[in-house]
Formats: structure tokens, C-alpha cells, sequence
């Protein structure tokens, strides 16, 4: 259940101290082989923490050998200094694996603006580089953690191959992804060219399609490797398939312990007149301060869904859609229809399905509600 | 101090049973001339309520002889039966005057999505026409508060002529306008079109730079009549200076009475290559809550400024800008200046200025922090 589930993959995870608490806050992920192709997608925020700007670099030539991954800080907005300490991480893996610095994914998470402790993080890779383990996936998973409340793992396993993944991120999760960290392995045989193409089919309707509080990071990135351990070279379909699948656990496991939440909010939009259409509807009522604060007071609200439908330049007659909470229908074409003390939103999941009548295109965004917890956390994360 | 400052104008507020505190709820104001003169904005959500539908068509020829606002209820998403509310409302204000329904302005505020008591709100008319007195702008100004602590009124003397103006707002203020009603009087002599021209260049730089929480209304409506009672004609430059410093001032009472905010955050963007970049990027930090929760928690996590700036597509280098916050420049050209320490958050005011380096344009947005007070008004605000 975890990156080490695939055969051809070692990790580990241990404490560098760049935690104040202590806690573990480095993991490595290696990949022994036989093959060592990859495929990364990263934040489409202009503003790019250091460790985005190498590994974009790295994965170039689809080629990775490890991805080395610390929390305690992102190393965004360092400057040059900040750089210098990405590459010599990558160096330092390098040199105690016996791999290319080029061929070494960097990835970081935390406070944007405060400098790495470098020589605590060279050590921790030290470190990391001895525990590695065959069955170290968990270890790994921890540590990546930061307001994460627990570690998120995912797994598949088909006929003679599997899927492993990890991931972290409880805020800034939104669109283009968001600081979110994530590690999928398999041990099939495909190119990187076929990881790539997979890789974004997944990303599209899985963590582009999470967007907990509308705010993008500078540090996300989800990377696929595989060692081709397994032999086996499945159909490109049904792998397509299953990792699109563990990409979607872990995007609800990433939902479910967001910062200070209350209720996981699946909103599905039907009859739009195109899938770009729906996406939009759905992002626009995810982003909705007003609508996120109802859902945590457990007031089925509905006006301001259609607020927030009405912000955006979807196909649809205002007046003519239909929206349901829970199952009971509170609008019907615009005008009320249920009475809303009849939504019960005291479970933790909602769903609000929005019926545009535009078309037969679908979509559906995952969010959170806003909560009291949500302003504590964010109000004192830095201190 | 109010919409009765500029002579020829009337006013009244009173308690017509729509609201379940008995508070007053129903507010009008009337043009007695002699010229009836009138200009209006309204939401630029798609999702429009039944007086804006109805407002848009009476403007159509400029001239309006009374506004009659309601609290209590936003009648949108009511159907038919809430466009003929609106309907009855404009036509007792009429038969109550003596004048055409077709030069009323209707506005509403308050919850989507449910009926307004017919029955109430046209007794209410009657009672406010009974009322109307020319000291009566207060009234009209306490009866439009929603969640308003504090009426908002501002004025204007001129050599010979004035300006008087009253605002309610307090959650949903957003681009485009956003639950806000503004009616604004002048006893200056000014056509329609003349009106039109100032109102919409003082709403873009006043009421459409305030984004207290990226929440556009469906009510939205800034009115400005003309009464022409002074017989002063003055400078078209003059007035449309005089009326964007009663709009900017009217708009520094909504930010400060923002729901649940305890710090006014004024987002001041510089080195813009056009001013819509600027804008652009005043309202991405804005509308960013992360950024909006530190500062509720006095955190100037400036990291999240970058972060936000990154989502736009203004013109700019990520790894060259400055920011100040309060004085205090803690990020130079991408990298970490003044240590954040040195930054006071705990005044009310917040000053972020944010240099982009790339043209000589610039914007100021106004918003606020996102606190528990934020989300416990908006969690509760249905029931």
C-alpha cells in the first residue's frame, strides 16, 4: 500500500531536523530498476520554488533514478542560495547512490521565503540513503507530511504488475495542483513517453479536479516511475486505467484531511454544453467563500450556488437550472422547489449536483468547507 | 451627510415586517426635481434578481423619480411570482407619488431564493411614502443594513451645489460590484449621459477595487439621480472628481465594516506594465485565503503574496519583485529582505505594496482578512 508496493522501488523516511517538532521530515524514493523511466507534471503557478526549477530540468529526458523529498520548508523564493541547496541535495543523493545528479527529483514543502538548513538536509540524505528499504514506503509517506493528519498511500495490483503511490498536502490545494507531493510507482514496463501520456489522463480528472481552497502552491508535483521490474508490459488502457484510479484515492484521501474541514464537498455538473464548461461551473461554486461557510454552518444555502454559477461565462440559461443538495431538489429552473430544511448536511460528505440543461458534458470538483479550524490553522502557520 | 444633503430630494426609512428583528427594512428615496435625472450600475453576475432585471429596464432613458430599496430579502431565484413582486412594488411606489412605475428603481438585499411578503412590503411602501421628509436620508440609510454594524453615508459641498450618498454592504463585496447598494443624490444640473460617464468612472476606481471576499451578488445596483435644484452647472471634471471621492469614501465604509474582518488590507500594486495588470494582481491577493488568514493572525507570511501573484498572467519576473508589508520590505528582487519580524501587523491597517518592476502603471485593492467572525456570520446567515 504504498511506493515500495511495486517490485524495483526502495525508500525511506527519517528525521533531518528541519522540523521544529522533530518528527520525520525527509523521505527518498529510489527506483533499482531494470528500467528507470518517469513522467512529472508540476504547478502551473509562475512563481516556482527552487526545487520546480531543477526537477523540471531532471525530468527532461524521462529518465529519474530517485526523488528525494523533504518538508519544513519549500525553498521558494531563496534566491540563489536556495538554489545552490536544491542542487547539492540532488548532488549528495547522487553521490550516495551512485546515480547521476541529473537523474535525482527534488521535491520541497513548507514555508515559502525561509532558507533550508543546508547542512542538516545533507546529512539527512545521508541518512535516508542508509535506511532505505524494500518495504520502506510508509516511513516515506510519513514524512512528507506537514499539516497532514495522516499519511496518504494508495495501491493496485493487476495481473502480475502494480501500482504504489504516496502523497501529502492538506492546503493550498487547488487547480494546476496544489501543494501537494505525490510519488506513484509501478513496476510494468512502459516508456516515458506512455507514463507521460498516463500520467497527465490521470492528473486531469484527479488532482486538477481537487480544489479545496482556491489557492495554487509553488511546490507541487506529482511524479510516475517505473522500474519494469514486473516484466510484464500491460495494455496502455488498462494501466491508464489503474493509475488514474490511485490517483483519485489519493486525491480524496487529500480531500478528507484538509486543514481544518468539516465536510468533503463532491460537486457534479451535468448538462453542460462542454466538459471545459462544467469544470468551470464546478470550480466557481468550489471557490465560493460564502457557499463554504454555509455548508460548515450546515445551511443548505442553494442562492449562492447559483451566485457562483452566475460569475462565470459557462453556457446556460440562469433561469433554468436545476440544483439538488443531498438529494432533495431545492431549485428547480431557477425558482425554489424543496423546502431547504429538508437537505440534511450534518454528514460529513455533500453533494451538490448542479443541472445546467446546456448539454451532455459532466464534471466533478472535489472541496472542502470553510471553517473556524481552516482561519486557525492558516493564521498561525508561519509561527 | 446623507442622500437628503443635495436639495430637492426626500427620504424615509421604516419597519415593514420583513425582517424577523423588526428593524426598519424599507427604505425610499425621491427625486422632487426639477430635473430627473439618473445613471446606474448594476452586478455584472449573470445571475441576476428580479429588481435588477427591473432596474435595468427602467434606466433605459435615464430618468428615475424614486428608489425604493428593501431589505430582508434578495428576491432572486423567486420566479414569476417574484418578478411581480418587484412589479407591485415600482407600481405602489407610483400610485403612492403620483408618478410612472416606469421611472422607479427597484433594489433588495438579503437571503436568494425565498418570497418577500407581498402583502408587507406593499403596506411598507405606503408607509415610507407617508414618511418621506427632506432630513429623511438617515432613516433611508439604517433601513438598507443587512449585516451592517453601522449605517454609511458621505457627502459633498461645492460652490453652490453637493453631493450626498449612502451604502449598505458588508459580505459579498466583490468586483463587479457585489452586495452593495449605493444610492447616490446631486442637486447639480447634469443630463443623464453626463451622469452616466461620472458614475461609471468613479464605480471603477471606488466600488470595483474592493473585493472583501471575491464574492459577486447577484443585487448589486450604485443609482446616481440628478435633482438639478441647485441650478449650478459645473464642470463636468469637477463633479466627476467630487462624486469618485464620495463613492471612494462610501467604499472605505463598507471595507471597514466588512463581515467579521479585523484588519482593512490595502493591496497597492506599482510598476505595472498596464493597469489592468495591476489590477489583476491586487485582486489575485485579494482573493487568496491563505494570505487573508495570515494576516488575520498578524503572520506576514509574504511567501503567499508571491504565491498568489504566480496565478496571474500579468506582465512580470517572479524572481524580481518587491514587497513591502506595512512598511517594511521584506522581499527584494524574489529573495528574503527584512527579517518578518519586523513587520507590526496588529494595527487594523494593512499596507502591502507590491512592486512588479515592469511599466510605470498601478491599482489599490482594497479587501480584508479572513477571521472566525468571517465564517461564523456566514455560516449562519440563512437561519
Amino acid at each position: 500500500m504504498s511506493v515500495t508496493t511495486p517490485a524495483g522501488f526502495e525508500a525511506s523516511g527519517i528525521a533531518a531536523g528541519l522540523k521544529a517538532s522533530g518528527r520525520s521530515d525527509l523521505a527518498l524514493v529510489v527506483n533499482r530498476g531494470p528500467l528507470q523511466a518517469a513522467a512529472a507534471v508540476f504547478t502551473s503557478n509562475r512563481a516556482q520554488a527552487n526545487p520546480i526549477i531543477w526537477s523540471r530540468q531532471v525530468i527532461g529526458d524521462g529518465v529519474v533514478s530517485a526523488v528525494v523529498l523533504n518538508s519544513g520548508g519549500a525553498n521558494c523564493f531563496t534566491g540563489a542560495e536556495g538554489f545552490q541547496t536544491t542542487h547539492a541535495t540532488a548532488e549528495a543523493v547522487a553521490t550516495a547512490l551512485g546515480v547521476s545528479a541529473g537523474d535525482v527529483l527534488v521535491c520541497s514543502t513548507g514555508l515559502i521565503g525561509d532558507q533550508l538548513d543546508r547542512a542538516k538536509l545533507l546529512a539527512g540524505v545521508d541518512a535516508a540513503a542508509a535506511a532505505l528499504d524494500a518495504r520502506g514506503g510508509p516511513d516515506a509517506a510519513a514524512a512528507i507530511m506537514t499539516t497532514d493528519t495522516v499519511p496518504k498511500v494508495a495501491s493496485h495490483r493487476a495481473d502480475g504488475w502494480s501500482i504504489g503511490g504516496m502523497a501529502k498536502g492538506a492546503g493550498m490545494l487547488a487547480p494546476g495542483l496544489a501543494t501537494m507531493l505525490v510519488v506513484v510507482t509501478t513496476d510494468a514496463v512502459l516508456d516515458s513517453a506512455q507514463l507521460d501520456a498516463a500520467l497527465r489522463a490521470a492528473t486531469r480528472v484527479s488532482f486538477d479536479r481537487l480544489d479545496s481552497d482556491g489557492c495554487m502552491s509553488t511546490n507541487d508535483q506529482v511524479t510516475l516511475l517505473a522500474s519494469g521490474a514486473s516484466g510484464v508490459s500491460p495494455e496502455f488502457a488498462e494501466f491508464a486505467v489503474a493509475l488514474t484510479a490511485v490517483c483519485a484515492d489519493l486525491a480524496e484521501q487529500l480531500q478528507s484531511d484538509a486543514e481544518g474541514a468539516s465536510h468533503d464537498i463532491r460537486i457534479e455538473v451535468i448538462g453542460a454544453a462542454s466538459e471545459d464548461d462544467a469544470v468551470e461551473v464546478g470550480r466557481s461554486v468550489a471557490r465560493n467563500n460564502l457557499f463554504k461557510a454555509a455548508v460548515f454552518g450546515n445551511d443548505p444555502n442553494w442562492g449562492r450556488v447559483l451566485a457562483a454559477i452566475g460569475t462565470t461565462s459557462a453556457e446556460f440559461d440562469p433561469y433554468d437550472v436545476d440544483v439538488s443538495m443531498n438529494g432533495v431538489r431545492v431549485c428547480s429552473a431557477g425558482a425554489p422547489d424543496r423546502p431547504r430544511d429538508e437537505v440534511d448536511l450534518s454528514p460529513r460528505a455533500v453533494h451538490v449536483l448542479i443541472d445546467l440543461k446546456s448539454g451532455e458534458s459532466a464534471a466533478t470538483i472535489l472541496t472542502n468547507d470553510l471553517t473556524h479550524d481552516y482561519v486557525h490553522e492558516n493564521s498561525a502557520y508561519a509561527s
